[in-house]
């Protein structure tokens, strides 16, 4: 019988494994499959936990999510198409939810299932080798360290790329009188009430670690930049500048002349696509980009083609486009769709690639990825979904952002599987402080 | 030639670095040496770095050192018999000194020879096993992220018991509004200036990390043992309850009814014995204590005599103890000293195991330790060094701690390698606020 293995049991790994559910379901018989998740449960990064640095077991701790954290991006943009937020509420509910509401949409539609008895939790995957045509998959039982080994026919690699920090040096740290810490290590706004902080970074991370900073009584936030600014309109006690140039005692200088005294440097400065139990040949390298090369429609590895990464590129589109691929994956490991000569993949990847390196602005890149996830939901019978809904919605976020960095939150979208539309939360996002489930769905 | 690979450049690493150095010296050939470390740099945990968690690429950063760390011992305890401190320093120097120059000295004897070249660093290893009677040592090089293989006859492991942190959970973290950490992220007692801090432990880090929180200026300390408390007359501001039930908000909440306000939890529950890079056959599995199973003379692994640890013991000897073993580890392999038959080794083991079970208290664990280490040092070369001065040392240092916490660091001893006699320092320690090496020989 064929053999899958799925390492991680985050979003992209639900998905994998919904999508042979699925196909189960139609009458299909599908692979033998085992997922591995070296956390101790399912939902990858929306797991909140307090633990940084190592775990009881004295592995990294993967996770990097934090209290208060609201999406910072419509849910409508995304929603599966095979399970709606209306159908797991029961009722349409606001477009920006804090993290506990998407945990509980992620885990519903998985938890109806068989699925879980499928995951080794507590388990970490330590070595992935081809040899003599199989997978030979090495993992470690964290729990009783003890380490097996197992073939497999096909890989789906679903580790996410937002666990292994990128920790930048700048002169002065190492006597700097206050706290550095990287944005993976940040769990609560509230420690820094009342304390001068300076975020670096000036992607996702930055903007929102500084607004949370912010919302929670820093006393003031200073978001140094490298290359461009966020450039938001940002209320007052925020600031954006130029550039750390060092650390002086507990004063931060800029390369603009701006010195701001510090508590705390909070490192935004992204993440490490980071695969060190992969062997070299298999082993995806890339930064954080919209279309990584060597992934035949982004998902199936160039050179070995029962090797598939899920969820690699930056992103815009999440859920719903994991889903695609994973379908896609699905199908490719089931016969059901056959991968293309060498020189016609060879020709494929780089015609996305090249469209990539011409990409100008936000809208541009929206439109990007929305033709990618497209074309990929042609290929499956992933249910039917509106993208082009979701393309507007994306636009019309990025415009609410600009023109206010503080309410764009407050708005509501329409469902691009329903077509409902979310209504206004009860509380303005500033004045929510209380991220919970039940105070976000009733009142 | 024979190929001896050690796994880690700190001070045990050192230690057999420079035993097979003064093999060479005295006309001996030596095997060929290949020393692995993962940070940048030698020194092992005194190195001190800013980062906590992850390492630029994407490791988990082994380092447990923080600013400010005075000697909790007197230096004549660890002095290296082949290199005194009146040699490094030029004269004879205070009892107490803190990191930078303990690390000074560390480094002082290994480079003054060609040691530094047999480092790889920036190289973890990631698998060691043993097969056709060779252990074939797998190495990621992290700064190009690539995997190697190599072939050696013998492996040293030197990667110490201090840098993978045991982290427990209780009830309530989940929730509290404040920050968790344990010990092994700690770097700079200043962030907690002004804090209510709860420090959950009862050794030696929970001492200092509560000591230091105080002394930098903490509003108060609460220390919560859960077997025994250290039970020192802590000064104003500082105090010792029972065993930590539950956070509740910002409130933790002892089993002794004790409730105290926290703005920081830090965990104090010790590191493991993490060797996950070991395959089963060969790994050392046990908790912090003066014996470890399976180690014959606490060196040579029970089952495959070409395996080595060193400084795997909980400890009271420290640098001068790993000299003794490393010597005795360069022997074994250089075939001087023959290990016994497989009887004497069981019988041998058993022997000092079960008197370490007997052991009652601090005095009877410090005699059991000199034993130790003088029946090692009678075995090979390493030069003479005074250990019943050193258990005397050891004895009035514990008595100097119950008289006065915060005093016993005052205080000075005479060398076991020179004689010579400490001058007391020109500033105690509760008022020696800066701990650099040019503030602590000068002034």
């Amino acid at each position: 019988m064929t053999k899958v293995a799925i390492i991680g049991a985050g979003p992209c790994g639900l998905s994998a494994l919904r999508s042979f559910e699925q196909a189960e379901k139609n009458g299909e018989k599908i692979p033998e499959i085992v997922c591995f998740d070296k956390q101790e449960d399912w939902g990858g990064l929306w797991n909140y936990s307090w633990r940084t640095g190592s775990d009881q077991y004295g592995d990294p701790v993967p996770n990097s999510m934090y209290r208060y954290l609201w999406s910072n991006g419509p849910k409508e943009c995304l929603e599966f198409a095979d399970y709606s937020f209306d159908e797991h509420f029961g009722k349409p509910i606001p477009s920006f939810p804090p993290r506990a509401v998407l945990y509980d949409y992620i885990l519903g539609r998985v938890k109806k299932g068989n699925i879980k008895s499928k995951i080794k939790f507590n388990t970490s995957v330590t070595n992935v080798s081809y040899v003599n045509s199989n997978f030979e998959v090495t993992y470690r039982d964290k729990k009783n360290d003890k380490i097996s080994k197992d073939i497999f026919d096909y890989v789906i690699v679903s580790t996410g790329h937002f666990s292994v920090p990128f920790i930048p040096e700048y002169p002065g740290m190492k006597s700097f009188p206050g706290r550095i810490m990287h944005s993976h290590d940040f769990r609560d706004a509230e420690e820094f009430r009342g304390k001068n902080v300076v975020v670096l970074g000036s992607s996702y991370s930055a903007e929102d670690v500084a607004l949370q900073c912010h919302k929670y009584g820093a006393k003031s936030v200073t978001i140094g930049y490298r290359h461009n600014p966020m450039g938001f309109k940002w209320p007052k006690g925020m600031k954006e500048v130029f550039h750390l140039d060092r650390l002086e005692g507990n004063k931060a200088i800029f390369k603009d002349g701006h010195v701001q005294e510090a508590d705390a440097v909070i490192l935004c400065t992204g993440y490490l696509h980071h695969f060190p139990f992969i062997s070299e040949d298999l082993k995806l390298k890339t930064g954080n980009r919209l279309y990584p090369p060597m992934l035949y429609k982004g998902v199936v590895w160039q050179n070995n083609h029962k090797l598939m990464y899920l969820g690699m590129q930056d992103q815009f589109h999440t859920f719903n486009m994991f889903d695609c691929q994973a379908w896609f994956a699905r199908d490719v490991i089931m016969g059901k769709i056959k991968v293309p000569n060498d020189s016609e993949i060879e020709k494929d990847i780089n015609k996305w690639v090249s469209m990539e390196e011409k990409l100008e602005n936000p809208e541009q890149m929206i439109d990007f990825q929305t033709e990618y996830t497209k074309e990929l939901h042609d290929l499956s019978d992933y249910p039917k979904i509106n993208f082009e809904l979701i393309r507007k919605t994306f636009k019309e976020w990025e415009h609410h952002k600009v023109e206010n960095i503080m309410t764009y939150r407050n708005k509501s979208f329409a469902s691009p599987v329903t077509g409902s539309v979310g209504p206004i939360h009860h509380t303005p996002w500033e004045e929510a402080m209380d991220d919970s489930l039940k105070t976000f769905l009733n009142k």
